[in-house]
């Protein structure tokens, strides 16, 4: 397939190092403020040795990608909230052009789920998700193989950041502050962690599991979600929480009575307590009783193989 | 799609329940005596019925079944060795008619690749089999789905009834005799549980991962495969690893170097050591890292439910 990546960010740039692995050609990449296009493909290395030392991958403009030639649009441009622009916009020109589009970008899902699935019902099109949920783990595959109506609920730790700091505050008996500081240096928290600690990006990745789950009958958006982050838990509730077996998991949910994102209790040994930045999601099935999908729910290539898969799943 | 549906055990009984409910038609039911055949779709709950009150399915001869109108043949039958015969058959019969096949049946898959891939070739049906791994597991559609080549190895605990005995030996300090003895009275150990407990299931599981890893290039068969069982576990093994922190787990592994099964020491809190009849899958990734899928690997509605995803992914 011809891709065009919209976004060259860590999981855009992967998406060009990889596609070629797949047996995809890239045609054109874009970022918030440049583009390369070339119909034969562009050349990869080049464009991501340029993006990382010039901060630019070419010299087109933006546009120029949007107007290429390509099967399916890769959105990897940054999460945004509200009217999810400029990714909705860039989704709606692809859906109108009847292309394909692979979505690495939580805003159009969560916020505009009812708008893209419109355009995607007037289009040849198809619009897939699979990267804006779990990272590399399989959940929206899982639940469309499943079957939408036979999962009754998801919930699961969908925020790698939270959990780092969780885990750690939990073995090392560190508090908050000092923890998230670490993380930043380390490079598992952003300069501004917001969105991973208060809840919001495990809320939104919630809000598109209940939009898939509900099959379409209810459209939910990050309004609809109770949403607690991890900025209070005080080093003494995991103390507490230890000498009884237990600690504290950011956990996120999806059912039919609606969307959660809180600290809650869980098993210290449990399948829930995944340490470290890793993911994971229980899926609970009408017929088969409990599934649990775990494994790395962020980073560049674990995200591009997400989204990869998805243009695999479009060329079948 | 209109299913025909071979062998009437736990499995093809469950497909024939639920088959309805995925909007499917069932056409056609054989178990090894008898048949019962509607292109209009048979009445399922009579037949199942039937089957449990009279040992039949109905009044026609089992080859009506595999003459009957339909477009995936659902193959149930018992698991056998060497030729996989009739399983293998009844595929034969299928693909050369150019319908779909659909195997819960592992003989096929794990003792005649090669010739089930070469039938597929010639085929305007496909053969899918997700059935054969791990119950209601997605594992072979997580793989088509990152591209066998992208998956270094898979690893995991792939026999319930193994776990079950391991882990409550473990729990209970109980010996292998006695814990066996009372898998059989719960229905979780059959009477013969030889398959089982020697490591013969789980092996044909992991040579049917090394066939779909390998993509076609080296066909594996169970003379590949390396198998030591849980029969001569003793208790106070059980005891000496828990004293470290760990316990046994009869794990399977295929990957490019070879397939292997037995008994070996994990964490007791690690992710492997799922306890009772669960069963896990790892697979490790080239870009994604480690990827955990856990949950029933046995069962009736568990094993139908992955037949049935198969069954959709053929419609799609």
């Amino acid at each position: 397939m011809k891709l065009a990546v919209l976004g060259a960010g860590a999981v855009g740039r992967s998406v060009v190092e990889l596609a070629g692995e797949y047996g995809h050609t890239v045609t054109a990449v874009a970022d918030s403020g440049s583009a390369a296009v070339d119909p034969d493909g562009i050349d990869a290395d080049a464009v991501v040795a340029r993006k990382e030392r010039e901060g630019v991958v070419g010299d087109g403009d933006p546009d120029d990608a949007l107007a290429a030639e390509y099967d399916a649009l890769v959105e990897a441009t940054p999460t945004t909230l509200g009217d999810a622009q400029p990714g909705f916009g860039h989704v709606r020109a692809a859906l109108e052009r009847d292309r394909h589009v692979v979505l690495a970008n939580k805003g159009p899902v969560a916020e505009r789920y009812g708008d893209l699935r419109a355009l995607e019902r007037e289009s040849a099109g198809d619009a897939l998700f699979e990267a804006t949920v779990g990272g590399a783990i399989p959940v929206l595959s899982t639940i469309a193989d499943f079957g939408p109506s036979k999962v009754t609920a998801a919930r699961g730790v969908l925020n790698g950041t939270a959990n780092f700091v969780l885990s750690r505050m939990a073995a090392e008996g560190l508090d908050y502050e000092h923890v998230l500081a670490e993380a930043q240096d380390l490079g598992v928290a952003e300069a501004d962690p917001s969105f991973d600690v208060n809840g919001t990006d495990a809320a939104l990745k919630c809000v598109i599991l209940a939009n898939v789950l509900s099959d379409d009958d209810v459209v939910y958006s990050l309004d609809d979600a109770a949403v607690e982050g991890i900025t209070d838990v005080p080093g003494s509730a995991l103390e507490l929480a230890a000498e009884d077996g237990r600690t504290v998991r950011l956990i996120g949910e999806a059912a039919a009575d609606g969307v959660r994102v809180g600290p809650r209790l869980v098993p210290e040994n449990g399948t829930l307590a995944v340490t470290g930045t890793r993911n994971i999601v229980q899926l609970e099935t009408e017929h088969a009783g409990r599934l649990n999908v775990s494994g790395r729910g962020a980073g560049g290539p674990e995200t591009a193989t997400a989204v990869l898969a998805d243009v695999g799943r479009l060329g079948r």
